[in-house]
């Protein structure tokens, strides 16, 4: 199949990259990173989490940045709810748009929000009856879609099986979680053909960690089976606090890179995108992991420093 | 065409990573290195230079080295030589394989070596006759293969003129080097499908740098292609001294590792490969850019640590 044209890139830093950050990012910090990252011409960010401000304090300043940011870019600014209680306060705040999470495996479900995947599902109805009451966009992800670190292998089956019961409920968007890194093509491949097997009309979002440094392979992957949606973090935000050096997300701007240099568009100023990570990395005083912020496009010449060494 | 079922991975840590390194590297830690990449079943390394110890301090002792390495073990320890005193110096030292290098643009190598492309190619006769009369064999290494740091694009039709130039004088297998991480899958196409029109009968190898984070979809590009042949450096040794952060080769282990999950065998034991990458990271004292070594492959299963903080 050939590659798509045009994809869309969803950047989850300041939701997915900021929560795993110990100290609190001002919320005024956080809008004007979200607002830069619109500049740059996303159209689509994971924004915030409208969660227990104990269990996440990162994210105690939902309500004020869902209300400080730019909304009249055109952009969607996704909120993640993890129940029902989240949800009325993102209504309440004034979310338009949210995101509901489940993992394909059980152990890890049970561990991230400490019920069963089926109980996980049933709490999402009384969320999509507050949504549709509010005319709210709903989407879903489904973590450790490609491997789980508790239970190894999760069968592709079982991630079709929990995409088809967010299907079911009308969630039109679902994004597959490579939660720590456990993608591989064959992988990718076969949970993307069980999920579209068991639900063609659903809309499905690629989002990969880049734990084992296969991040854009796997994009790649999804690339050839005709996948438009992928996420990405700003400058590789979101490893994981307890393995200091371990990646994250994919950085969203060596996305971006990859997408152009394949030729297919994202309308995304990649220059714009680079900036705004460099402002995130100063902001945060260590060095992230994104690579094209640092070396440029292949296209910026240089003038002599690295290549004398280059030998070979 | 289906990927190859085997490929071999060339390891050029101790000579293209251990150069960028200002602090010496002591000999014995070398040896020491060098062995254990050999003892988890790594058959060919680049393992030292002969240059001039003035213009590369590290390489200083490469006589010494190549001198303390398990020579019984069967792998290929590839010493890389300037010039026509770095051979006949090699040859002294009792290397039995020596790599020669050239860039495929002008700019590139007047900067690295002093001399038009032209002229590398004339001074490679006199070092093809030694190593006949002493049974050496010869590989051959073209810098910038897939873009020039200086000129950017380079045409395929050059990388392949300079390719075939090399197999003409005897040179029967030729490194193609994405010098400082220019190569995208489309130019990696082109540049390969050159080659081989230009000289079906040439063996390619292909070595890449993650400085854009593209560097392990350049390889399976390449597999894509058939080739069989990848270098990689242990931990991911060697970005430019000169732009911190910014990363230079792709890591053995994690190119170790794609392959495995790929279904494609490569003789080498993953676990110690990760293991002697730690080993060099603690040695150097500071984090490198492999991936596999602190996460692990996929099977590794996880007891709780970072999956608490995994939402989305």
């Amino acid at each position: 199949m050939p590659f798509p044209k045009a994809v869309a890139i969803c950047d989850v830093g300041t939701r997915d990259g900021f929560q795993a950050e110990h100290a609190f990012v001002p919320t005024a910090t956080k809008i004007e990173i979200i607002d830069a990252i619109v500049a740059a011409g996303v159209r689509k960010l994971e924004v915030t989490s409208f969660v227990s401000p104990r269990a996440v304090p990162q994210m105690a300043d939902a309500a004020e940045v869902l209300a400080g940011i730019g909304k009249t870019s055109g952009a969607e600014f996704v909120c993640l709810v993890p129940n029902l209680r989240g949800a009325e306060n993102a209504i309440r705040a004034g979310a338009r748009s949210i995101l509901l999470f489940v993992s394909a495996s059980e152990t890890h479900n049970g561990t991230n929000v400490n019920r069963p995947i089926a109980a996980s599902l049933d709490g999402f109805r009384a969320i999509m009856d507050l949504a549709a009451g509010h005319g709210l966009t709903v989407h879903g992800s489904i973590s450790t879609a490609f491997g789980c670190p508790f239970e190894g292998d999760v069968p592709p089956a079982k991630v079709a099986e929990v995409a088809r019961a967010m299907h079911a409920m009308g969630i039109g968007h679902v994004a597959l979680g490579d939660t720590t890194g456990m993608g591989t093509p064959p992988i990718v491949r076969a949970a993307v053909q069980a999920v579209r097997d068991a639900c063609p009309e659903l809309r499905l979002a690629l989002h990969f960690h880049n734990t084992r440094g296969l991040g854009l392979v796997n994009i790649v992957a999804g690339l050839e089976l005709g996948v438009t949606d992928y996420e990405g973090s700003i400058g590789g935000l979101g490893g994981c606090p307890f393995a200091p050096g371990a990646t994250g997300n994919v950085c969203t701007e060596d996305v971006v890179n990859l997408m152009h240099e394949l030729g297919i568009e994202t309308g995304i100023d990649l220059d714009a995108l680079c900036a705004v990570a460099r402002r995130v990395e100063a902001y945060l005083g260590r060095p992230l992991p994104g690579q094209v912020m640092r070396a440029g496009p292949r296209s910026r010449l240089s003038g002599a420093e690295c290549a004398v060494r280059a030998v070979g």
